[in-house]
């Protein structure tokens, strides 16, 4: 049977995946908002280093979840979630609310940060949660033209309420991995998701906020100045030791792919300069994801009684930056 | 005997100090930069609401310590510094050198931050070294124009070199304290003159970094944003307990008039709204004092292996700030 996938937030990586979803024999709907008009005309304009150039025209495409839902009564068998995390705007729950059939439809949260995935879980205990975690380059230069760059690679587990480590994978977990797989997608099952989400955290926030607080905005730039790399690293190791502590030495690093500190850093100087998607927000005025980069480990971390106090600094400044973008 | 004083660096807090000590009798002598075509011309515009408004005309006026030594081979019994404390640029101990009687002359350095007596102690082991809080709010809105709009009190002690408390205090303390008393300034001695610093630096280095780094520039404006009121506090916090491990309860908060960060806090609100000097500087464009407000601290923890994380991002991200200032 031809799996019913529902994209929310059909930005540039929910245009990139849903493509792939098709491409793997998926009826794929999408929900696109200021891309809309554009879409549904003409399709997406995809230009990617690694799947080439094509439209791709979603098999449907609707302004909101409502009509997603409405149009299709069987029900959809997954909703990929692409929107920017900002749960003080908008709960992802309710976003996806009507479009969920109760112990079918499985919810994929392709989105950054740490903690996302408890208030959908929560909010539906009936229906299967995967944690998706994205390694790519890829943006949206005008609306329904989609830029893909870089990677592409993506990292699934299943939302585990208790926090415990995954040792099965359920079959939600499998079926997408295989659905991606088949579109060219390169994928991986974590051992243990969250600790793969906090090690992607230690890039993320301290090159974001270094970032967008000193105002020297790309990676080169930060790194080739003294003090701002000193700043990056020692937040970097922060989070690190706090990963190690709240997961354990058997989950992090653990035995999969987790990058230290000193391997991102040299990686990033390896690579070509680059500014962190959070900078593009900033200096676009658009909203940050503060809360889910910084606001939920901070939390996080408090509650276990792991102290991040460059954290918690660096998550002040940023809610501070937020309300002056 | 008529006291010869040498005041190094007369902007607006050595024009303040100058003038009473000339009223109290003494021979003062001043070094100019910026105001010194206008000061050997007309003298200070000196207008303090607690001294009421005057012309202070110093016996005499330099342009340079070369000059001063040259004027006066008798030598001079102080030497008061009041310049702003930029080790990184000039050196205080080489900027008075040419002025220096061993044994005779007695250096007050009336300057802001820690850690900045040492130099001058170790290159002049046989003079006395006073350091000097100031508690005063006084600007140059003109060359040679001097508004004086607050308080104006100075809190001294003597510079020990193993950081033991004194219990007794040299006559050099004492004498310089009769001074500027005769001047009307009201003085005090330090039971502990090093934890007075760390007690001052409590305010200084959070409000000064959260207003620089933040864009909320003045007082009333950063207490009351939730966010930049907390960055405060938690960094606040963290200089007095450092402060109580490095001098230990008896000295930290100690008998003397040590104020807390909540008393800071509360009286910051109670009063006008101010934008702390090293943010008049950031925006002027002109040096601040990073290195004596947050680097010594700093280094001076690190030393002592006391953990400081806060006010080492926040050192960072201000010497960031001072090279784009």
């Amino acid at each position: 049977m031809q799996p019913r996938i529902l994209v929310v937030g059909t930005g540039a990586v929910g245009a990139l995946y849903a493509w792939r979803l098709q491409a793997a024999g998926g009826h794929v709907s999408c929900i696109c908002r200021s891309n809309y008009e554009q879409v549904t005309k003409n399709g997406f304009d995809m230009r990617s280093f690694s799947f080439g150039n094509a439209i791709f025209r979603p098999d449907r495409v609707f302004a909101s979840v409502q009509e997603a839902t409405d149009a299709e009564p069987a029900g959809y068998h997954y909703i990929i979630v692409c929107t920017k995390a900002l749960p003080e705007r908008v709960s992802t729950a309710d976003l996806i609310a009507p479009a969920m059939t109760e112990s079918k439809t499985a919810v994929v949260l392709i989105q950054n940060g740490v903690g996302i995935e408890q208030p959908v879980a929560e909010r539906f205990p009936q229906n299967p949660c995967v944690s998706c975690i994205a390694y790519v380059g890829v943006t949206q230069t005008a609306p329904g033209v989609i830029e893909h760059v870089l990677l592409g690679d993506l990292t699934f587990g299943p939302y585990n309420r208790d926090g415990a480590t995954e040792q099965t994978r359920p079959a939600d977990v499998d079926s997408i991995i295989k659905l991606m797989s088949s579109g060219g997608i390169k994928c991986s099952a974590a051992h243990h998701i969250q600790a793969m989400r906090w090690n992607k955290l230690t890039w993320n926030a301290p090159f974001g906020a270094a970032s967008v607080l000193t105002g020297l905005h790309d990676t080169h730039t930060m790194l080739d100045n003294t003090e701002c790399a000193k700043l990056i690293k020692e937040a970097m190791e922060e989070i690190w030791q706090a990963a190690t502590m709240m997961f354990g030495p058997e989950n992090f690093p653990g035995p999969g792919p987790v990058t230290s500190p000193m391997a991102q850093i040299t990686r990033t100087r390896a690579a070509a300069a680059y500014k962190p998607s959070i900078t593009v927000d900033y200096t676009n005025g658009s909203p940050m994801e503060v809360e889910v980069i910084f606001g939920n480990a901070v939390r996080e971390a408090k509650k276990r009684g792991i102290p991040m106090p460059r954290l918690e600094l660096l998550y002040l400044m940023m809610r501070i930056a937020g309300q002056r973008s």
